[in-house]
């Protein structure tokens, strides 16, 4: 199962692609789109849309997996995110992958087991659980792979739930 | 000069179409697409993206303008009609079309000439500008058509301006 973690930003988009076969997790690949604040905002969403859209084809995710948004911004900066996240979900839909949205408590309990931990407790556990060496940069990227994370927990532990309802 | 206004939103998005000529308003056409809520956020962003791209293929406008958000809602209206506009603004950027963005006392100024309009008056002068008999329903098709209206008047004026500009 090949997931796609996506942490849509308008200046900075993370993504990460994690695969799960036999309960190992493997990182396929992680980084950044970034977008130039001198060109337009039509433009930028443009360079946002192709650059999912060419790692949703490269690489044919099962799912995308995203964060909800914290609130705690100011609402200039929500829009400008909401925008970008628009043209990430778009670019989804037109490829026919699902989607799911996980709020940040919900992945912190995912990929730490504890609702409250701290960004650097997220990106520790997200280093040691995908085997990597060093701490995914940048932060977008780290949160893109612990999105990605999320969902395989939460899939796996779904299914569980499933198969045992099925033969009770 | 056809311009089309756009107003999106996530379970509604306005538009309009004015053609102006020899100093004449004509209103080609206005509506709205609708979105179901029970339909998952990537596939409303889709069809709002499609609703878009199918107008700006059947009237090549010339320009797209568009209102820059209010910000006196609350975070969760904001990031659902970011979404919607960044889908909305993707299109436009797909198609080479150019974005205008203006400010809703830009709109009022431009459509009523006074920045403390209410909205009922907004509606009114965009009817009596566009010599249409009834008010344009529904409010997202009329915030549409008014900031159609505000791009052409802002553009004459500022075409006017770049004249006296050269002839000086």
């Amino acid at each position: 199962m090949l997931i796609m973690g996506i942490d849509p930003g308008i200046a900075i988009s993370g993504y990460g692609l994690v695969n799960n076969k036999n309960y190992k997790n493997t990182v396929i690949e992680y980084g950044v789109l970034r977008t130039n604040s001198g060109i337009s905002m039509p433009k930028r969403l443009e360079y946002i849309f192709n650059g999912y859209m060419e790692l949703i084809r490269k690489y044919s995710p099962e799912a995308i997996a995203v964060e909800e948004l914290f609130f705690n911004k100011n609402a200039k900066t929500i829009i400008t995110v909401g925008q970008a996240r628009g043209a990430a979900l778009l670019a989804a839909s037109l490829m026919n992958i699902e989607v799911f949205e996980y709020t940040p408590l919900q992945v912190k309990q995912a990929v730490v087991g504890y609702g409250r931990a701290e960004k650097i407790q997220i990106q520790e556990m997200t280093r040691i659980l995908l085997n990597l060496k060093e701490l995914p940069k940048p932060d977008d990227a780290a949160d893109a792979l612990a999105v990605a994370l999320c969902h395989i927990n939460s899939f796996r532990l779904q299914s569980v739930i499933n198969n045992n309802g099925e033969r009770s």
